[in-house]
Formats: C-alpha cells, sequence, structure tokens
C-alpha cells in the first residue's frame, strides 16, 4: 500500500522482508492511525512478540508474519549443532502467539516444508506466502471494480484493508483500484465499535486520497433511509456452505437496512474464508470477547501527549461483546471474489467441491 | 430518582429548590457515571453557567432549571432600584445559556409571569413548572408498564431517563415503574455513540438495581435475529402530525431491523414532544452536530487519576454527525404517551386539535 514513512513516500506491505538488512519488517498496527511507522524483527522472537501484541493484526497479515518468522529462524540457527530442536521451538511459539488464526498455522507450515534445505529458499517460501495473499486481495479489486461507479456513495464497515491482508485488501480492494482508475466516488466509513477499526480503513483511504467520511455505526440508517448510500460492500471472517457470511458485529444491521431499501450489498473476501466444512451459518459459534473492549477507548491524549487509553464506563458496568454476526445468504446480492463476482448458486458451484 | 449521594441514598429530582439554603441545586451530569455529585448555584449566573457547561441537560431538565433560575434572580434582585431592569437581563442570559431548547422558554415564561407579584411566589411557580414536567413522567411509566414483561428482554437507546425530564424520564419510565412492582427482566442499553448516553442510562437503571447490559449500537442486530429481544422502548425528540418520531440517531436502524423481527417498537415522550404544526418528518430538518463529538470520546484516565477527552482519530479525519434520524409511523407498534399507548390514529386524534 501507498504510505508516508517518516516524510516520505513509500510503497509497502503490511510485514515484508527487508533482503538489505536481512530483518523482518512490518507496519507497526498499534500506532496507527495517529503514527506511521516501521517496526523492525532482527529475531523471530521480535516476530513473536510482535503478534502478541498486535503491532500485526489480521488473520491473513499474522499468517505472513510468522511465516516469516519461521524463515527468520531458520536463518538464525541455520548450521548450530541443535538445530532441528531449536527450528521446532521457534515453530511452536510463534504458533502459540494468537489462539485463534488458522492462516498462522497455514503460514508456518508452508515454510515448515523446506526447513532442511537451505536457509535462502526458507525466506523465498515465505515471499511466496505472502504474496500469495496479496495476490489475492489485487484479483479481489480488479473484480470488484466494476460495481464502482463515477459519482456513488459507499458504505464499508470495520477494517478489510492491505493491512490485514498483507496488501491491496478485501472490500477495500475494489475501492482503491477504482479510484486508481480515476472514478471518483465518496466513502461512508463505519468506525465499527468497539474496536474502532474504521480507523483504519480512514487511516488507508487516506493513503490514496479516496474522498471519506467517518459515521457512528448507527448513522447508516439515516444515510441509506435518505438516498446517501447507493452500494455497501464489506468483508468477511468466515463464509458457510450455503453462503451465509460471518463478519464484523453490525454486518447483520446493515445487511437488513440495505435490504429494505433495496441497496445492493456485498461481501468481499479470499478463497481461505470459504468454509466447506460448516453448512450454514447457524452452526457458527459467535465468539464472545472481553467486556474490556467496550470499557476501554484509545486514542491521543493532549494532556498527556501520548496515546492512551480511558474507561468508559464505570467500573461494574456489565457489557456484552459479541465480535461477529451472521448475515444470511438472502439478504446479499453477490460475493466478490478473486473468481468473480458471484451469486450465491455459483459461490456454492466453484467453492463447494 | 433515587440514587447514592456522598453514600448515603436520597430521592432527588435533575434539579429542584433548596428551601433550607434558598438554593438551586442539581445532579451534576458531567461527572456522571463516575462520580454522583450535587453542584449547588447561589445566583441565577450559576445556573447561567450550569446550563452552558451542560452540567443539566435535557431539554425538560433544562425548561426546569431555567425557570429556578429566574425565580433565583427575581429572589436575588427583589426590592433592588432597577429591579425590572435586572430581571429582564437576567432573563435574557438564562434564554441565551442554550440555543436550540424551546422547553427553555416555556420555563421562562412560566416563572416571569409573577416576577412582580411576589418573590416567594417565584419560587412556587418555579416548582410547579417542575413538578408538571416530572408528572408526565411519572404518567408515562404508569401506562407504560403493562407492556413490560416477566423475564422479557428490552432494549433502549440514548438516554431518557429522569436527569432529562426532571423526574421519572421517558422510555426508561415504565422500565423503573414496572422494576418497583417487582417484575423481573433485562434490559439492553445501545451505548449510543457519539455521546455515549447509554452510560447515562446504565447509571439510572443501577440506582434502581435493573438488570441490565450495555452494547455497542450495532450488536442490536445480532440480538433480534437471535431471538434476545422481545420489546423495544425508546423517547423521541418531537413526533410530528402524522406520528413520525425524530429521535437520535440510530432510532431508525432499530426500526427497520425490529419491523423484519415484528419486534414490538414502541416511543414514549411527553406531551410538549407532539409538533402539530409539522406535518410529516420530511420536513424536519435533521441537526448536523460538531465532528468534535465523534472526534474526542470523555472517559476516565488511570493514567491521570480524573476525567479526560482524549482523540480517536487522526486530525484530518472528516466525520460527518447527524444527531437525530426519521422514523416513519409505519415501522411503530404504538406511541406511550401520558394520555396512553396510543396507536397512530389515536395519537393524531388526541393531539392535533
Amino acid at each position: 500500500m501507498k504510505l508516508i514513512v517518516n516524510g516520505e513516500e513509500a510503497d509497502l506491505p503490511a510485514v515484508w522482508w527487508n533482503s538489505e538488512q536481512k530483518i523482518v519488517q512490518l507496519i507497526d498496527q498499534t500506532k496507527l492511525p495517529f503514527l506511521t511507522s516501521v517496526h523492525s524483527c532482527f529475531s523471530y522472537l521480535d516476530v513473536v512478540k510482535a503478534i502478541k501484541t498486535m503491532k500485526i493484526r489480521g488473520a491473513p497479515s499474522i499468517g505472513a508474519a510468522a511465516a516469516y518468522g519461521l524463515a527468520l529462524a531458520i536463518n538464525e540457527f541455520w548450521g548450530e549443532s541443535d538445530y532441528s530442536k531449536k527450528i521446532q521451538g521457534a515453530y511452536e511459539r510463534l504458533l502459540a502467539s494468537r489462539p485463534t488464526a488458522v492462516d498462522l498455522k497455514t503460514g508456518l507450515d508452508y515454510v515448515k516444508e523446506i526447513w532442511s534445505v537451505s536457509k535462502e529458499e526458507a525466506i523465498v517460501y515465505a515471499e511466496k506466502f505472502a504474496e500469495n495473499i496479496s495476490m489475492q486481495g489485487k484479483k479481489i479489486g480488479e473484480v470488484g471494480k466494476s460495481l464502482v461507479r463515477e459519482n456513488m456513495n459507499v458504505l464499508t464497515h470495520c477494517h478489510t484493508g492491505a493491512l490485514a491482508l498483507v496488501d491491496h485488501g478485501s472490500a477495500i480492494a475494489p475501492l482503491i483500484a477504482s479510484w486508481k482508475d480515476g472514478v471518483r466516488f465518496h466513502v461512508y466509513v463505519d468506525e465499527t465499535r468497539p474496536r474502532m477499526q474504521g480507523r483504519l480503513t480512514s487511516w488507508e483511504l487516506s493513503q490514496y486520497g479516496v474522498d471519506h467520511t467517518v459515521i457512528c455505526d448507527s448513522a447508516s440508517g439515516y444515510l441509506m433511509a435518505t438516498g446517501k448510500v447507493d452500494l455497501i460492500i464489506l468483508g468477511a471472517d468466515r463464509v458457510t456452505r450455503n453462503g451465509d457470511v460471518a463478519n464484523k458485529i453490525g454486518t447483520h444491521n446493515l445487511a437488513v437496512i440495505a435490504n429494505h431499501y433495496s441497496i445492493p450489498f456485498y461481501s468481499a473476501f479470499p478463497d481461505t474464508t470459504f468454509d466447506n466444512d460448516t453448512p450454514t451459518g447457524a452452526e457458527i459459534e459467535i465468539e464472545e470477547r472481553s467486556q474490556q473492549e467496550i470499557f476501554e477507548v484509545r486514542g491521543y491524549s493532549k494532556t498527556l501527549g501520548e496515546q492512551t487509553s480511558i474507561s468508559v464506563y464505570q467500573r461494574n458496568t456489565h457489557c456484552f461483546n459479541p465480535a461477529f454476526d451472521v448475515t444470511p445468504a438472502e439478504l446479499l446480492s453477490g460475493y466478490i471474489t478473486p473468481h468473480g463476482i458471484l451469486s450465491k448458486e455459483d459461490l456454492v458451484r466453484i467453492y463447494s467441491n
């Protein structure tokens, strides 16, 4: 993605191999959107720490970081007497760095394949793994941009950008691809409480100068009712065999209202998001996350001159924090995938084999 | 309302006359929900300041505070040579303390009627004005409680409590009245970005021990889709002649989703909210408020040991902040008023004369 680091324009993915310095580098997402900075990992343990502290986040990006992390370990320990044992240790520590992401294991296993071949090849494999994720985002962008037309108002929810998908992103990819083609439109960005991923989306759109406005999540109904939304594109965390979409909490609200006002509503995602093993959305267990995420808001304090977290509720308040919801297939207009914009029938035909 | 001030239980309205000390007192809403404290106004200028700094807020409560403020001015200046001029000055300064609230002028005009009669009568009038608002809330509670049944899950949005309506509140009144009757149920409280009035609702429900849970505004669809909401009650800022309801942004979202899932959806309000001069919601101009309200979040900082505000977006982010939306009459199940739970037809018949 295009961005400004230390006052200079750069084109960087979410995580990459710096071949000159032989280190892994990444955009530090914990400092965004207030500060764009590059974080360097000199050892695989630095990568473990970067994943744990969420300097890098978004399942596909975590997978890529882990792949680079293992490649780094292979380069660190190559030729040492207990090499095999050390690589196994690194694999396990990287695997334990985040509890849920399947992509993490996929990335590690991909690089582990050639741990005994050569340390140079390990880097090549990690780069290939990251590149594959990035290419899926690029394809989603090329495929989806036909939906985005001049002067449109597009609404999106949560963060589905390059930071999470190594590069290009999912739902954001068609928007940036269209903007690069010279199409001019406007994006409403849901702030997406509790974690306010809207500020990452806003930050990514800003890198390309895409015209956009942040709104509170509850303002979407007003915008749709008054004809100010022509298209809704958002991502997916999991798509089940019947086309139901599990995605960030609030997706269901948007889908019902869009349906009420006949506004086109699309979900964009890479191949790995399709879950052939789960028949319908009803089988998905919705992750309930910590109340802390609702309680604590992070931002920049003028008084302190730095980023800080504040409590926005009194201590004994009980909050309920479901991280996702499920949108039934019938509320979607279609699916934006690397294989094209698919109807429910096409989606099922192409993926469920 | 029932509350704990300095460790002692008290039953206080949002604003009142302290007859012993001959001062106006109010619950300082800027310190809530973190600290419950009583703010004293020794002069009418203290009341002006309390309204300006939003120590007291909610249109009906502001009206009552202004009425008390003018009564205080009458007591301050009674018998002075330029009495009439001073009262006129006080009237104007109180009137200018907030730009929009109609109730403010109503309260002032009510007390101004008897400015030349007696200083004691001025206090009586102010108390009568406040009492009338409070009684409307009480009636709404009595009327609306038939909707609230044992084991129900009720959803509400924004703050419609005693703090805003001198006492009892509007949408919250049936909940508290039912709870006092021994009915046991559970309330989901929308946090209501950007200003998070949900924390005031949570605070008021806590005073009576009403079982409740705060949710992010975008979690409502998930709850409704999974059968976890049996009833929605919220307030109104303005109800037009055809029964359309202007209310806090996000109301429209809830109404559409409730309609989709056939969940009863009611608006509760006092007589003054009905606007016979506006034919439909389409004629209401939606107030667009400052971006600052989305940008800045107030809360308690452990680091600072006090309440503070932080910026949650980078400086150049553009935000759109419509304060209200309009819900068409056909999406409502009914209206909870001091005259009963009314259908659209009854509402129009009773009010539009």
